[in-house]
């Protein structure tokens, strides 16, 4: 267990790394023109967040046996509707929020105008990404790629979650509408990063539905764990400002059930995640990250 | 020269008709959760707009022997970029405008945040239509469209185009730099729509290289005649404000040149798009759709 915690922790660090890389290259150039709106749309990816979706990418990609140089475009891909869509719920309109991952957020470095425009321009970015690099051996699986990622960022997805979000602010919502919202505000896009990463190899049917319900009950973790932290984490180790929920009146797991709860509902989650891997081979990374969701302290 | 007037006319209100349908089809209905984005995404798109890059989409599909079926996708992919873009171009970040093809803005009706999301959902399901329907007999040929549409709206095209308008706006700006701006902000999503609605049929490589230049000039008489009809055109007419572009210190073509140059610029353009057409068959209505652009009144 110490020896395979410190394999994951040292291939974490590595996937982080070579994200990053791709990124700042993926990414266009800050000199380029229009030079203010690729500094914000690197300011706004680069140097920040975890990266579970790449993480999540990188995992799924192992168990299909995907090369590294597809699984980093289409992580990338994944990341960049992720890092575009904290633009814009940082928005004064929406969250109205000054910080994230302790730096001020896009909109107040680049000001509202050329932040909205730097989220519009990262989500088409992902896609040109997922259509100029090769990833599957057959186009037809890529066009697939590309639509599974479209449908999760879109208004039955990522988006829609938001919408629900921003209906549910200051209105007493149920556990069930609770996570109705959570499936679609990010697990949408968690699932996505899996199946991308899953499609740059091989996989018998069986597995891929067995990942997408890993997928499903890790997203759903990740986000009561982050209601957890949002009210038990410090705003040094969070790199936000914490009690940011219950500030805007944001339904939340904790507000509902109690923190007690929440962290039972998480633990049961990541267990049925883990369930969900048995028959699967080279799934360790999988395994690992759904521990390190309920275990992580930011 | 009078029947193909006639022609035309009926020719571009069939192809109106068919992609409000086609519109209201691929858009999700405004009864599926959540339905407040969906209308929102709904208002913002239908009964709106002379669908000028559907227009183009469907005349350089004619040249391209493409069928309906595929063009009507095609064109809606481009369109729903169009839609998201004027949603979040009207935003109080932006242009804060209030009017938008007679109707309150997108905002005005539903909340500045619906309106961000239903912008962004747009943008998404253009690159779900483009991906889910069979558009290319090669699927190659089909993800090279994704990337075309996908550069086209991100920041060295559209987006780009935005913020290079943002920048300028309350600036003296000369008429090369003018240029390079509509040549992002409009010119690169009206290049698209021609090369997607070619791509669903077949060209010969240089005929494809005709019609994006034709697309080129097309564009940026467009614009041109744009900033000439925010000058002369009334409220009425033009289903927004007029003198808008002057009222926020925007860069405009009549503004450095005055008026009668800038309708000899915009027929200039124009000339050079038909000669372009020269030798390219099956193109009447890519010249009729040239020839409409100048004489416009709304």
């Amino acid at each position: 267990m110490q020896a395979t915690e410190t394999d994951f922790q040292a291939w974490m660090g590595g996937v982080q790394a070579r994200m990053e890389a791709a990124l700042a290259r993926l990414l266009p150039q800050a000199q380029i023109a229009p030079a203010r709106l690729h500094a914000a749309m690197r300011y706004a990816t680069l140097e920040g967040g975890k990266r579970v979706r790449p993480l999540l990418a990188f995992a799924a990609g192992e168990v299909a046996k995907a090369s590294a140089e597809r699984l980093e475009i289409a992580a990338a891909a994944v990341e960049l509707i992720h890092a575009y869509s904290l633009v814009h719920d940082d928005l004064p309109c929406m969250d109205d929020d000054v910080l994230r991952r302790g730096k001020p957020t896009a909109h107040v470095e680049f000001g509202e105008a050329t932040a909205l425009l730097a989220g519009d321009a990262l989500q088409s970015l992902a896609f040109q990404l997922l259509a100029e690099h090769r990833l599957a051996d057959d186009p037809r699986a890529q066009l697939e790629m590309v639509k599974t990622l479209a449908a999760a960022a879109g208004s039955r997805g990522m988006a829609g979650g938001q919408q629900i979000d921003l209906e549910a602010t200051g209105t007493a919502l149920g556990v069930p509408a609770l996570e109705f919202m959570h499936i679609h505000k990010t697990g949408a896009l968690i699932r996505a990063a899996v199946a991308l990463g899953a499609a740059c190899g091989r996989l018998e049917e069986s597995e891929r539905q067995a990942l997408d319900r890993y997928a499903k009950a890790v997203g759903l973790a990740f986000q009561v764990v982050d209601d957890i932290l949002d009210v038990t984490g410090t705003a040094q180790a969070m790199g936000k400002a914490g009690g940011r929920d219950v500030a805007l009146g944001k339904a939340t797991y904790p507000g509902f059930a109690g923190l007690a709860k929440a962290k039972t509902r998480a633990r049961t989650l990541v267990g049925r995640a883990l369930a969900e891997l048995e028959p699967v081979e080279r799934a360790d990374d999988l395994r690992e990250i759904a521990r390190w969701v309920v275990e992580r302290d930011r």
